[in-house]
Formats: structure tokens, sequence, C-alpha cells
């Protein structure tokens, strides 16, 4: 199956928000073997909203529209969806007594611009909204399918995940099944170099790679008669993959890093403090996003001046004025400061020049970092330059780093 | 003007990436006074990119497209606006020198498919590209006029900015002005109401509210013959608008509500320390990420288990089990406490519930936190309860508070 995915909206149009529905529905309907054709957006513009649905089917069997199903004027979507269809609009009763309790039970007053909520293309089949006032609707008619979801993605994702996917596997009549490969130390030429004779040879399962932040990973994916042959397809060439990359393979189910190395940690009771200095606390930021980190995670030090390294992690005054705060030494005193202080089975320092290079410090070799890691007795600390001279890139990349070692540390060297 | 933005790559169908590139030129056309119509997204496909041109001029003038410019096979996009516009494409040689210039400074070989990177529609003229190999191009025919700009964002906003800009702004043969107003503690329908006669008795300056991440702005717009014309428009309207919210602007100019609190203290050689439980690191981030901060940063206390809290921060055991670790008493005793080991002028605290309830905590309320603020002589404590019960929500809205307390103690108890 093809389909558009069109959101309506003037929010998008004007560069207000990013158009997280579009990425949204685009990750699902891949995940459910449909393919993607075209995004589309407008606003709430009967004529150019009528210009994009003519097109959307373009190649495509199907669409999905989010935004435009509100009770105000603005909101224009349902009508023209009806006016492409020759369909009438009509008002559906079990709707509008929903509706009616929807408001009695929050206690505002139910103005007569909400009834348009309770209207429907007359053949159309009504999809609930349990996160709001508008519910979505599909309809299909002369081989086109169309489904329209409301704009908020606090209620178009369930209304999806809740109805539009079951409806489109049930359609599809093939089952898709499909492992996201995560790897580490190995870029994205080399790995589909590794990996070329799968690549070419196959058509199902597909083998694709991707390049994220910091990393690259590879999708394995079949669509077959039934789910289990499916599943077995895509094992049989993880199997393959396994024996050629095995050793970069860090997940086969998409995790990321951090929640990879994270788990390992609470499952193991392992206890964790940081000290960051150039990274200025994106590390502990990215530890703390996790709920329930506070069963491991004892503290994190950004001592960003050269006093706070001394004072709070006893760096000492000889180390800063003989190699400087951006050293090997450096970054080897203020984890093994952190140790002693916090006690935490591992500790991680991180110290570096983030840039950018002012006419202050014009010989700061800006992207030069080093990360300290202390774990069962051994310190060890790892140098590393960025491949470019960008502060927020600099930054990112040594928190990967820095995850990266507490990987190896902790599935390596078992 | 009316333009359409047509975005090429399948990372965007797939769901990879968002579209920040459309969002980025949707804002700056905005500020131009171009009007966007279309937003639209296709893969390197020959028949669906000539379908989405073919429609990208529907109602619109002018179209600008990112991606599928390089070197590869893929990249389609030059070879079908050529095919649109009948134009022939044809080797620029001042392009070609500087195309074996860039790789002569890389030392990378140039293979024979960059070639493509040196060829141009016969009519159109090229916008160079200092940060990558693929420049840009455009081209006006028959009364519509097209900008193809590289994808990777880094390349493609120095491009529009240097050259699509200026260029659009000569065109348009009006002037465009305007200021983005932002506010500090009250609502967007409070904002409304009280500019409600400005908002709906004018045509021009137009005056419209927007509800972003925790806070809501304003942008007064004025399009006349000439800039001074459009200038005084929009200052004259200011002059009524400061009148009605003057004590709830902090900025006129747009800027972020950090930039302008760290701004001040830059200026004012006023350092600065935080601790944090709850936002674990997220404020010293959001300091940090800011070049040359080190000047007044002094350092960052992640002090997340109670056993840091008393050995970083000196919070006594008696404070925290008496009151417990999130009360008006340790964001005290935390704030005292840095701000005795730092020395710094302004210290910091927050501590909270970020949540989400679990079954091992059913009692606690999340979302409430104190924040401590320690500055000339004073430590005050502030209690919050955030409205929705989400870690991520939480989080950010606490950092969003920090900031806005620092603003009150340098500009309004001055």
């Amino acid at each position: 199956m093809k389909c558009t995915i069109l959101t309506v909206g003037t929010e998008i149009l004007f560069g207000q928000i990013l158009n997280t529905n579009a990425a949204y529905l685009s990750q699902e309907l891949q995940k459910l073997g449909v393919d993607v054709m075209y995004h589309m957006s407008c606003g709430d513009n009967p004529s150019r909203l009528k210009e994009m649905l003519a097109h959307a089917y373009h190649d495509c069997d199907a669409v999905i529209t989010t935004g435009g199903l509100g009770p105000t004027q603005d909101d224009l979507t349902k009508e023209m969806i009806c006016d492409y269809f020759g369909e009438k609009l009509v008002e559906f009763p079990e709707q509008l007594e929903i509706l009616k309790g929807w408001f009695e039970r929050y206690g505002s007053p139910m103005t007569t611009n909400n009834l348009k909520q309770a209207r429907f293309p007359e053949h159309g089949t009504v999809l609930p909204n349990p996160n709001g006032t508008a519910p979505g609707f599909c309809i299909e008619k002369d081989g086109k399918l169309i489904y329209s979801l409301p704009g908020p993605p606090r209620e178009m994702k369930p209304m999806f995940d809740d109805y539009v996917a079951p409806d489109l596997k049930a359609r599809s009549g093939s089952a898709l099944y499909y492992k996201t490969v995560k790897t580490l130390g190995i870029g994205e030429s080399s790995l589909e170099t590794e990996l070329l004779h799968l690549i070419e040879g196959q058509s199902d399962p597909t083998l694709a790679t991707y390049a994220a932040d910091h990393e690259c990973y590879l999708r394995v994916a079949s669509k077959r008669g039934s789910k289990e042959e499916a599943e077995q397809a895509v094992e049989e060439m993880m199997t393959e993959i396994r024996k050629l990359i095995g050793p970069y393979i860090y997940s086969e189910e998409g995790e990321e890093l951090a929640d990879v190395v994270l788990s390992r940690m609470m499952k193991d009771g392992i206890s964790l403090s940081c000290c960051e200095s150039c990274t200025g606390g994106l590390f502990a930021k990215e530890i703390t996003d996790r709920a329930g980190i506070s069963a491991i995670f004892d503290r994190g030090i950004v001592a960003y001046s050269e006093r706070a390294k001394m004072q709070e992690l006893g760096v000492s005054a000889e180390t800063l004025e003989k190699y400087g705060a951006v050293s090997e030494e450096t970054a080897r005193e203020m984890a093994e400061g952190l140790r002693r202080v916090s006690g935490s089975d591992m500790c991680i320092s991180v110290t570096g020049y983030a840039g950018p290079a002012t006419k202050e410090n014009p010989n700061e070799p800006v992207g030069l970092y080093y990360i300290g890691l202390c774990y069962r007795g051994k310190c060890e600390v790892f140098r590393y330059m960025n491949s470019r001279p960008d502060r927020a890139h600099i930054r990112s990349r040594a928190v990967r780093e820095m995850f990266t070692l507490m990987y190896k540390a902790l599935f390596r060297e078992a």
C-alpha cells in the first residue's frame, strides 16, 4: 500500500511548530509495511485543501490527514474531504451524545459550533477520540481510502495506534517483521561494505543502513504472508549479519546506547557518578532524563572553573598548572577525586575545549577532550579529537563517547 | 509573494528526521513578508518530483526546494527542475574549478560523479555553497521563480540567508519591519484580551499572539513602501502595546529569556553557580550551551542522592529527615551551602518530584518543586506545582522558572 500524509494547519506553514505528526506517522506506517510517498501541508483554506487532496492520490491508495477537525469556522478538513468524495456531512446521534457527555464531565458549556464535531461523512466510520472532543473518521470510496485524524499529537497518536494501524494491518494481507540493529564503532560506509553482498543480493528481507547522530544502524525487514514467516526470514538474515558485524552490534531492538548501558547498571546495581567540564551538565541531564535512575545515580559535578575542579574533585593546582585543565592528568584526577568523595562503583569524567575559538584563546585546540573512567579498581583516560569544531557537536559527541566507554567496560571486559 | 517549500529526501518520508528545513524556511520567509502556502516532501523519484513541481505553483509565484543536489545517481532535483522549465543542464567551468579546489583542499580524490555538481540549468544563477560541495541555483522563467538549495541544514541555512533572502527582499518592492515581543507571567488568552482592541482594529501593523514552550509572544509587523515607514508604524503600535502590557515584556527583539538573563550577568560580571536535584543537570546544560559562559559560570552540582546533598552542599541530615528532600528547607540549605563553597554572586537551587508516580512512591506529589535563590545577601525559596505530571515537562518548566526568578532578581529588584 502507498500513502500520502497531509497535515493541515497554519502553525506548520508559519514554522512555529515542527511537523512531528508527519514524522510519527511515517515511522509507524513504515513499520506496517506501508510506503509513504508524499508529505503535504497546507493551511485551513478550502481551495488549497482541495488542491492537495486532488494530488495526494497520485501514485497512492491511501491518505492520512491530521488537523482541521475542531469546532471553529477555520476547521475545514471534514468539509473538504466530503466535497472531494461527494459525501454529505450528517449528524451522527450517538456521537452527539458522547460529545454532550464530554462537556458535562468537564463542566463547560457546549457552544453551538461544537455540534460540528458530531457531524461526519454519511458513509464514513467514526474513529473515537478518548483524549479530546474531535473524533476522527475514515472513508473508502472508488478505491481511495482516507483516514482523518485530529492535529494535537496526544490525540492523534493513540487514535492512529488504536484504530488506523490495526485496520491497515488487516487490509495489507501480509505481515511485516523487522529488527533495528544498532552498532558501535563502525561508520556507515564500512557497514555497507561489510554487508554489501547481503544488501545487493536480497529483495526480502530488505536490508538498509542509516546514519543517525553519532552512530549508524541497520534495518532488516521482511514482508510475508504471516508474521511467523517474516520473523523466520529476518532471523535467518540476522544469523548472516551477526557473522559479519557481530562485534559492532550493541542492540538488535533499536534501543538507545544510553538505555542499554543504564539498564544493565540498574539490573546489576552498579552506582554511578559523573563530573563534567566541557559538556557542562549534558551528560547528567541525559542520565536523569530517565525515570527511576535515582536508584543508581548518585551525583554529577559540573566543575566549570579551575577552582571548582580543585574544590569539588581535589584536582591539584600543580596538575592544572603543569598540564592544563584539558589534559589526561586532569581528567584522571577528576574521576579519581569523584570516586573518593562519592564512593560510586563507576565514576566518569570529561574535560575538553568545546569552543568556539576566539581572539582570547586562538591556540586552544577546539574539539580536543579527555574522558576518564574509574571502574573496578582501574582508572583509564582516553583522548579524543572531534572532527568538527562545532560546540554543540563536540558536546553531544563527547557524551556519546562517555556512554561508549561505559558500554565497553560493562559488556566487553566482563 | 506566495511560495511553496518542497523538501526532497527519503529520510523525511521515513520519519527518520524531522523536517527542520521546512520550519526554518517558513519562519524566515514569514519575516520577509513572503506567504508560505504549502509544504511538500517527496523522495528522489523522477515521476513524483515532477508531480510535486507541477502543483507547487498552484496559487504560488515561487518555489524553494531543498535536497537532492548531491553527486549520486539518486540526486535528481536539478534534472527534474530542468525538465520542468525546459532547460538544458550544462557545465559551468568556473564551478568546476571551485569544485576541484574543494577536493584538493580536503585531500580527497574527486570521483567522476562529482562533475554533476558543476552542472546547472543553462539560464540559471549559481548560489555559492561555502559549506559543502553542492552549490544551489535559481531560475526565473514564465513568471515562475525557483530557488534550489542543498539538504543539509548547515549548508542550506547560510545559502538562504546570504543569497535567497536578499534577493526576495529586493524583489518584493515593499519593506517588512517587525518586532517579536516576548513576555513573562501572562498567558496567551490574557495577552489577547489585553490587546484585543488593537488586534481587532488593525490591518497594518498586524499583531498576532503565539504560544510557545512555557511562554507566549507577540509579533508586530508592518509592510510599507519603505523600511522607515514600516518601522515607524511598528514603533507607534509598540507605544500602545507598552502601555497595556509593559510590565510583562522582557524582550522586544525576540531573545530567549536565558540569553537576556545571562547577557546581563556577563555584562555586570555577576558570577553564578547552581545545584539541581529533579532537573538533574538540565539547568547547567542550558547555561553551558552558551559559548563564553565560563567567564561567569563557576560550577553546577547535580545532587541527586540525599548523601550528595549532604556531602556536596552541607544540607543537614535533620532537615532531610524532618522536611524531606523536596521541601523549602532543603532548597534553602542547598542554595546556601552552594553559596558557602562556591562564593558565587548568585546561587540557585532546585529540588522536586519529576515523577512519574510509581507503586513505590504513590504519595509523592509529582510536579511539586522548590527553587532557592541566593543573591545580594538574601536567600529566598519559591514553591511551584506543575500543571502536568509529565517528567520532561516538569524538568523544562522548572528550568524556565529558575531563569524567571533570576530575571526578576536582576531587572526588577535593582
